[in-house]
């Protein structure tokens, strides 16, 4: 990132207030008889009936719509072991994420404990206060470890989503693949690049989905996971060792029908590409730098399907179009975990969603790109706002045929409308109207331009590039809230600032103002000195006022 | 409460979402910008950065303003031990009274887990998460280990509410009280009834406060704590044990200058008062009925000074006076702990405000009680907006005097004017009119009755009397919609319906309006049957609306 992108991710965080989330009132506490109802003595009553019968922790307390988002830091993004606090701005992020896609509610919690066993016993401790456990970015072979562990001591869902949510949209990334080439998942070989968490949990459900085990082989830093290596070698990687000659990723990459790289940049050689079956799938998921370029690879190949992690080309795989979901479908239906047939519910209505024509209004959300099932477009887009209606209920319907959903969902049609009406539309709504300004800014002029709220938009404006603003205000003023704001804005290079108080025809407007207004019944300005005007009294004039409300 | 009471409290908490709290993301995410600095790739700044320097989590997360309200539920209200999952409602009521009242986030953390040590583990392996613990509702003499535990523990403040909070209310009401009885703490007898770990914290405090511990009598459900009782005994009890033959609360009432009741409803009989010193000081803080009640106490001792927990009467002793506040200052130094320099201070700010002269926004925001310094007014009350400026310095600047703060308070002035404007006032503003309502409740005509909003208000302005409520809509719809909506209403008894459809007036009016609003610019209405009309037209008639503008 570029220094100011990295000043803006720190102000970003800073500003307003640090941190991502906050916690909100849901109910009126504005009086005494507010303050009854929430807590003493009203609080008693729902007590009591939990005490008597705890399933009703779902409709007295958030419980049911609360999922933790759990760490220990030891393996954070592209950041490693950095520890439960460092950690925190990333399960913050997350928590937005659930929040902003699904409205569930997430508490982030950071542990300070790197044992398995001592982080099962902390986490298992706090069953009463959630409704569901979301692992993150906890080191394999630990994660496996902790994630079964807990499954087995907790009555809620237990998931963890580097490993499951990246299988689950991996899946249906290479089965709509392997549909458009006419290939059988029987059949196919596949080469995994990398043997962490993710790459075998996504191994494991493409077993699940009819993928012949014989057909896999793994690679990973210290090259091919064959049977008896003893380098970096661990139980839940030897379950996919196999017996051969071969070492390296190079050896092993002719005839194969799709490579999956969940490993490191560049690792995949424009070269290895040449002795693919025909029509290759090649998902190249290291984040930011992928195993191979899509360009590179499309250079070799431009027979191949091309999906990577990455937002700026086609077929982003991106987690954030299974977990807000997965669990808003989980959480509905009350189910007391998320086992295999929800998880491949979950595969099919992602896959299946691609293949349904887009609407006009995820056409325009998405800027008139052509999204139509193909190629280019194997996976929906993290923003389309029919993923919660197609997923929640494929996942809760799966939940209550498997016979693990607590509250089982009586009209699953109404519950799917019910979503419709839920989710968290703007950035879609207002997406194709950025666009749209972008492709052509104009000049924006903001009236209040001294206003801290106005300020701290604007590095937006400019970072987007969306306008060319100009601010109305007093230089000094102006120039003292950027800095204590902390905004990355010089006055001049981002934007142009008009101060009023040194305005050559400042008095001529106000005069030919009251000359129109005083027609519509306006007041003439309180104060001589209006008309020849000190911002001070701008606010105050009536005719300034009306003006602005024109 | 009443059977109307009790579904009031149910309905609070089921709708229109279980539960009282929410997350809130504190920072746009509209776009793929917003999403590049909340998690992949910016989020890895502030990761980063925290990870070069813990202390640098308050100005990048959330955890500086984060405290979590932790229990394991085996001592709840006056409910006892009902576990963690059904204390949740009292948790997340806590949690929003922090939030309301001086804007500090918290996650209600309920815990599976009644052993005090590995409760303590529990909870002390979340420190990365979290700014403060506040402990509630634990038993004691758990609750004691466990508060230890933590604080040896953690090097973030802890604090059991239930003791120290209740303390420093209790010890701010009776400095007070002997100052207006003029008599010397160091001399004067007390007699405390319960020897719980709230009535154990009050005397410690107190005996800070230079209270004589020989001048202390404890009594619980077993009599008088005397030395060698083996009943119902434990070390924290015994530290009060004194050498007596008494045996009875009767017995050592007689010359007491304060009685001090955190244990049962009417354990404090009339007569047990004629014997006291002159000007007793009786807090009788036991909820909801409590030792004694006023009225009683007031009959036998009309030179008695008298505080409860309850609201109805003066003088109500409520936690809620102290926590918000106390954590307010505590987190804004990032203070270590809550230490004893701190509480007492927190002690002299509550019982010195009460002694400044209420403005006249807190006059009005009681409704014109007189809020004078005296008998009836020995401590503020919970809803003075004042009292967040005047404890947050307090307890900050005893922080840093104490060597504790982390994060120094350049500045205390200007950190008292901006607590000033960042309260939440809206109890506050709203009182007084509210007060005014009720005094002469008028009739209210509800113009979108069929509207959920609208009905969800009505039950309160019904319990509040503040005003008799007449709804326009269809009856049908008004019906069916009080049903789905749980509401405890009754058409007739506690609203008047007015349904347009049969009303008989209705087409006059409308014609008489149109004949108004035709000489200022009004179109006609569009459909000839607008004017006999229909509830659906309505909403286009631009005459309607106009009128309903008006």
């Amino acid at each position: 990132m570029s220094e100011d992108s990295l000043n803006s991710a720190l102000r970003y965080h800073c500003y307003p207030r640090p941190g991502k989330l906050e916690i909100k009132a849901t109910k009126p506490l504005a009086n005494q008889l507010d303050l009854s109802l929430a807590y003493s003595p009203g609080v008693a009553e729902p007590c009591r009936e939990i005490a008597a019968d705890p399933a009703k922790a779902a409709d007295y307390t958030a419980r049911g719509n609360l999922v933790a988002v759990v760490t220990n830091g030891t393996a954070v993004l592209g950041l490693g072991a950095i520890g439960g606090l460092a950690s925190k701005p990333v399960m913050e992020g997350k928590a937005v994420l659930f929040k902003k896609f699904a409205d569930i509610d997430v508490f982030d919690i950071e542990v300070d404990e790197t044992d398995p066993a001592r982080f099962i016993e902390i986490v298992a401790g706090l069953e009463p206060t959630f409704g569901g456990i979301n692992l993150e970015d906890i080191k394999a072979p630990d994660c496996f470890i902790i994630e079964e562990g807990l499954k087995q001591r907790m009555k809620i869902p237990v998931f963890h989503d580097d490993q499951h949510g990246t299988a689950i949209v991996v899946s249906a990334a290479i089965l709509n693949a392997l549909q458009l080439v006419g290939k059988d998942i029987g059949q196919v070989r596949l080469v995994a690049s990398g043997a962490g968490a993710a790459a075998l949990a996504c191994l494991d459900l493409l077993v699940g989905l009819g993928m012949n085990k014989a057909n896999i082989v793994v690679t990973d830093i210290a090259g091919v996971v064959y049977q008896g290596r003893q380098e970096e070698m661990d139980p839940y990687k030897a379950r996919y060792a196999i017996d051969t000659g071969a070492r390296t990723l190079k050896e092993v990459m002719p005839g194969a029908d799709i490579f999956l790289g969940l490993s490191a940049g560049g690792v995949l050689k424009p070269q290895f590409l040449q002795q693919m079956a025909e029509r290759p799938i090649i998902l190249a998921l290291a984040n930011p730098v992928p195993e191979i370029m899509p360009d590179e690879a499309r250079a070799v190949r431009p027979d191949a399907l091309i999906a990577t992690g990455r937002s700026d080309y086609p077929n982003q795989v991106n987690n954030v179009l299974c977990f807000p979901f997965l669990f808003r479908g989980t959480l509905d239906c009350g189910a007391s975990e998320i086992n295999t047939v929800m998880k491949l519910a979950c595969v099919r209505a992602i896959a299946g969603l691609a293949q349904v024509q887009a609407s006009d209004v995820v056409q325009s959300a998405y800027g008139g790109q052509q999204l139509q099932f193909g190629p280019d477009y194997l996976i929906p887009k993290p923003f389309d706002p029919r993923l919660i209606e197609h997923i929640a209920p494929a996942v809760a319907e799966a939940a209550m045929e498997s016979g693990v959903a607590q509250r089982p969902i009586a009209d699953l049609q109404a519950y799917r409308e019910g979503l419709q009406q839920q989710v968290f539309r703007t950035g879609m709504t207002m997406k194709p109207v950025f666009d749209a300004a972008r492709s052509e800014p104009r000049r924006v002029v903001y009236a209040e331009g001294e206003e801290p709220k106005v300020l701290q938009l604007i590095p937006q404006v400019v970072e987007q590039g969306i306008a060319r603003p100009i601010l109305i205000g007093r230089r000094a003023v102006v120039e003292r809230r950027i800095r204590e704001l902390g905004l990355a804005l010089e006055i001049g290079r981002d934007l142009q600032l008009v101060d009023p108080q040194d305005h050559p025809r400042y008095p001529d407007y106000c005069k030919r103002l009251f000359q129109i207004m005083a027609r519509k019944g306006c007041r003439p300005p309180r104060r001589a000195s209006c008309c020849g005007p000190t911002p001070a009294c701008l606010p105050r004039c009536c005719c300034w006022r009306e003006m602005q409300m024109r």
